[in-house]
């Protein structure tokens, strides 16, 4: 019995970690498809950041359009730090993202939630809302840029 | 007042054309984030059609999740073919996209148009309205690449 419930635990834990890695075939995949996530999250929040740090006039519609995408798009990329996808590809992932997946999931999951407070503020048209949103979202990306990414 | 005309009708072109290359800042920044926009797009798709054609269980969840965030991608990756990005980066488009915008529009708006319609298909929960839905999506994505993408 002791055996059987082994294999029980075993298969358990296997059907767990599944979803996340078996959504993409190789390692290769889930790294660019990560990449590409939040290389398009990057770009638009780099445009609500321009417009934050008065580079370009402030739109409320440009700053509410790109603000939703960002939060979308804050949802994406973290399944794709599967078991096995630190190698593989052209990866700045520090071994880190795996031994402390507790809280690099609390720094995703904090992502998630400021994304939204920004999308939130955007949708105000209010420019001092945005730029205190925009303050707060862009803290946490480097919070974990800081602790996850290689330079 | 011809040579004014003139003018003003060359100012206005610059207006219209520039809020598409503008947002970029360099044309790799744009062939970067448009190459992203469609393999993220390209990555839930794939899930779809791997349910389409019968490789892994439907799951109507999963395939309205996915459908959802197809739609979403599909409205991108299009202002990032301004005007200049033809070159610059490691970029798989053929000059025709420039030289034909309005036939290029034309399939961009009907691939916007179409994964809005796959997007409901997978809603209702109904395999076989999902795979309708799906091979009308991939046939457009099929006449783009075989008319605008090299191989």
């Amino acid at each position: 019995m002791k055996v059987f419930a082994s294999i029980a635990a075993a298969a358990t834990l296997i059907v767990f970690a599944a979803p996340a890695s078996a959504q993409f075939a190789k390692p290769e995949d889930a790294i660019k498809y990560r990449q590409s996530a939040l290389s398009v999250m990057g770009t638009h929040f780099g445009r609500i950041g321009a417009m934050a740090n008065g580079k370009v006039p402030f739109d409320a519609k440009a700053a509410s359009d790109n603000a939703e995408i960002v939060a979308e798009m804050a949802k994406l990329p973290w399944v794709a730090f599967g078991p096995g996808t630190d190698k593989g590809g052209n990866t700045k992932a520090k071994p880190e993202i795996w031994t402390e997946q507790v809280k690099f999931k609390e720094g995703s999951d904090k992502l998630v939630a400021e994304s939204a407070k920004l999308a939130a503020a955007a949708k105000t048209g209010n420019l001092d809302a945005l730029k205190t949103a925009f303050t707060a979202t862009a803290d946490t990306c480097k919070t974990c840029h800081d602790a996850y990414r290689n330079k």
